[in-house]
């Protein structure tokens, strides 16, 4: 599952986390189906299990260092193996699984809350820009800011998606378009070089994007390119919202120049598809997230609401939405 | 020669240029062999040689709408031919040659001036980001944007070069990143959606582009993408140079708003070097240049000089210009 998330076969900051957990589970399920064959001690085959746990709790934290969402899931589920230390391994690993399986299910119903939420913003039908891949193949359902296009799309308020083909990875070109193909919904595939032609032309309405990490200020780490976009937003006076779940939000970072930029293997630049597209020998770099400054974006959507990028409103909204879903749970 | 040009094999506004200049006057040449070879009516021969010259002009006349320096060739090899009709085929074909060579030697010199000009703006040495390729492989030699990044270089104020890899075509990655290779000079290859990051970071000193069509007032045409990098110039308040020869200019366009943007093949953006990087079905735009409005460009850089973009200086330094080549003929 590390591999899987550093070769970018599970990616997506939504997607990444829940798999993570995922991941943790399958670790333990061996441990203990291992502890079960084996069985001698079961205080020793216990503590064995739970240290397999720890490792790939650890060697799944190595794998990606951007994104928020796959330490807060990390942390979550190391608090339930903390709180299930009486169970048995084959018990533990479980209810590590049936937990994975729990924030599976909420990561859909908070893309759907997302999707509501952004959808609500705009009254007329709208032409919208995005980034990246932020749908069903990079949450495990729906979408955060594709989850908002699908919202409108169903609410008749869609004119037209314009994919940015997201070099290096091709996201768009690959995942995007692919999803939008499937559902019917009508864009066009550009390079990420022709979005400021289309702005100034007059066709592109708002731009909404995903999110990696979110500071406590609004400053928001995603996909490289994402940045220019925001700028070019605002030249052109169009908004530009950012629709992540409340997980992407790291209150612990008081701003954007402490979030962590992963850099990437220069061959990603150098090759698409593994075909070469540079000269051998040329040097590439490859930073795989941007940071858009809080005071370029609209809006965040959040499963709590839209809320602006200032550091007061964003605690306060995070505050409100985690006593709400306490009391959900009560 | 028409065939080179549309499927860009000759590339490049400068480049372009000479190869339909030579395009002419090889179908003069082999008109008037052909009509040496069947010699009966002398007169009737010119004409067919003539005729076929014609059609060569009008046929590379519709390989490619945008850049203008295509038809400013034509338009001078089309008067060349105008004031050598008293000449029989086979030195008609050989002025039309000779005159191919001179535009060549001309673009040479050209350039040679639009890199010391260019180098001269700088006083210390620079971190320079272009787009596209603008050297040896888009003009005749040593190029226009990428002459004068080969000036600062060899005048020792060059730091650094980015260079944008260009989406679709990728005429950064494969060309410029080739050319700057083969020189030593040292650049970082970048996709067009990181430039803004590095501009954030500083560490982009200026941008230095090329043109496909300038307009009487300074706007200027150019590769899909350049308008998005003058945004980010100005919002970074980084300088933005266009550097072009003066037969980029097309004084009977009022502004850009008239510039006839070319639209090529979808295929070319679904499409990395032949291979799909979308589904199939997928539908793409490709405009293959943008029009950045004359207020975000700092400077043109000519063979004449440095001309600050607006209708007045722009008239002025032409003008100045022809008059001193005219001299210099003398």
């Amino acid at each position: 599952m590390a591999r899987a998330i550093e070769e970018m076969r599970v990616r997506g900051a939504p997607a990444i986390a829940i798999a993570a957990a995922y991941g943790v589970a399958l670790a333990a399920l061996e441990a203990s189906r291992n502890a079960d064959a084996e069985t001698v001690d079961k205080a020793a085959s216990k503590t064995g299990v739970l240290r397999r746990i720890e490792e790939a709790v650890r060697r799944l934290r190595q794998t990606r260092p951007t994104a928020v969402n796959l330490f807060q899931a990390l942390r979550r589920i190391e608090m339930v193996v903390a709180m299930s230390r009486d169970l048995t391994p084959a018990a533990l690993a479980g209810r590590l699984a049936a937990e994975a399986d729990r924030m599976a299910a909420e990561d859909v119903a908070v893309n759907r809350r997302i999707g509501t939420f952004g959808a609500a913003v705009f009254r007329q039908p709208v032409r919208v820009l995005t980034h990246c891949n932020t749908g069903s193949l990079a949450t495990v359902e729906y979408g955060t800011a594709l989850g908002v296009i699908r919202s409108l799309h169903h609410q008749g308020k869609l004119r037209h998606v314009w994919v940015d083909e997201t070099r290096p990875f091709l996201q768009g070109a690959r995942l995007t378009a692919y999803e939008l193909l499937a559902d019917g919904i009508p864009f066009t595939l550009i390079t990420d070089s022709m979005a400021a032609h289309f702005m100034r032309a007059g066709q592109v309405d708002a731009v909404v994007v995903g999110a990696d990490r979110i500071a406590a200020n609004g400053d928001t780490a995603n996909k490289i390119g994402t940045y220019g976009l925001a700028v070019l937003c605002h030249h052109h006076r169009i908004p530009f919202y950012v629709a992540a779940p409340s997980t992407t939000f790291d209150l612990s970072i008081p701003s954007g120049a402490s979030i962590p930029i992963e850099e990437r293997a220069s061959g990603e630049v150098t090759h698409v598809l593994g075909l070469p597209v540079a000269p051998a020998g040329v040097c590439a770099a490859h930073p795989a997230f941007d940071v858009t400054p809080a005071e370029l974006i609209t809006g965040i959507v959040t499963e709590f609401g839209v809320v602006e990028p200032n550091a007061e409103r964003i605690r306060a909204t995070l505050a409100a939405g985690g006593r709400q879903e306490g009391g959900d749970g009560a």
